[in-house]
């Protein structure tokens, strides 16, 4: 997506250590008209395979997935909680994933009332990165009985391996914009 | 708003205590065509008063923030952090909030690279209820020396008194849905 490519040119910045800040249109400011482009842009790969739902984590995944969710026709979007609110009844489904930018390990837990079998689910998130996030997006759909469809993300890190993570699920994988290096402070496009 | 008061009504639980659970179309799942709805009800509100910028905080006031942008031509938004990203550098401003429904207190984080002195602010949350988050906001606002335009909120519970909290600000507030009584179990609309 050429406009999202243009973006992270203009604005991305490379912090070192395969850190990409894009906080000025989507981490921490959000550029709504671009995460719609975004949305539109992996409803229209998507569009074939007939998801029933679209599955996220929280933050920053939830706008790229909520816009693809719109464009295809008005599919839900459920995003996986990092910490149970009083809201969430147990049993849920939990699993979990190393976080890159924060250390640790991240909690995904979704409730089996918006996640069940008979459902055609894609994942959608901000980053395709380690794949690890996506994993667990896939873990949780698959124990709740779902069908996974695809894998779509914004902006993918080729260097740090995702792809390969995931190649064991099948899946076809879209992403907008492609980094290969992010060696010697460059950002360096697949294409 | 008669379609969110509806989807309330349909979808919403009353969990005692004034906790109102919608997580079957915002809190955990989304409804994008419901959202985007809502974010154009606020635009329609609040276009005369042409915000440069829109202000809420993670996660559930992003949806309707971002819907309330894109439907107000392309108004970025910004979205205060509760924890600081490692993209997010020294000096920030932050202020705090009590939460209700998680206990304790949550910090929220701007930086002020997309907060500024000339910055016409329209803050836009999920739900005003104590008023204490927005208020929050609010002060953020106003050390970064922007001015503070008006208050957007989908759900209001006025028996938490988060609208004379608000008082002192002299802003415009919208609501969407207003809801004066969670007593016995019940849910209780306004009109």
């Amino acid at each position: 997506m050429q406009a999202l490519k243009d973006r992270i040119r203009r604005e991305g910045e490379n912090l070192g250590r395969g850190i990409l800040k894009i906080d000025s249109f989507l981490n921490h400011q959000i550029d709504p008209a671009l995460m719609e482009a975004a949305g539109e842009a992996i409803a229209a790969h998507f569009a074939g395979s007939r998801p029933t739902r679209i599955l996220t984590a929280e933050v920053s995944g939830i706008i790229p997935a909520v816009m693809a969710g719109r464009a295809l026709g008005n599919v839900p979007v459920v995003y996986a909680r990092k910490h149970k609110p009083i809201t969430m009844r147990e049993p849920v489904y939990v699993d979990a994933a190393p976080s890159h930018t924060k250390g640790g390990e991240v909690l995904l837990m979704v409730s089996p009332e918006f996640l069940s079998a008979g459902d055609r689910v894609l994942i959608v998130d901000d980053f395709l990165a380690t794949g690890q996030t996506i994993l667990g997006l896939a873990r949780l759909t698959q124990v709740a009985g779902g069908a996974l469809v695809g894998i779509g993300a914004l902006i993918e890190k080729t260097f740090e391996g995702g792809r390969a993570v995931l190649g064991s699920l099948g899946l076809p994988i879209e992403s907008l914009a492609i980094i290969t290096s992010m060696d010697a402070g460059q950002i360096i496009f697949a294409d």
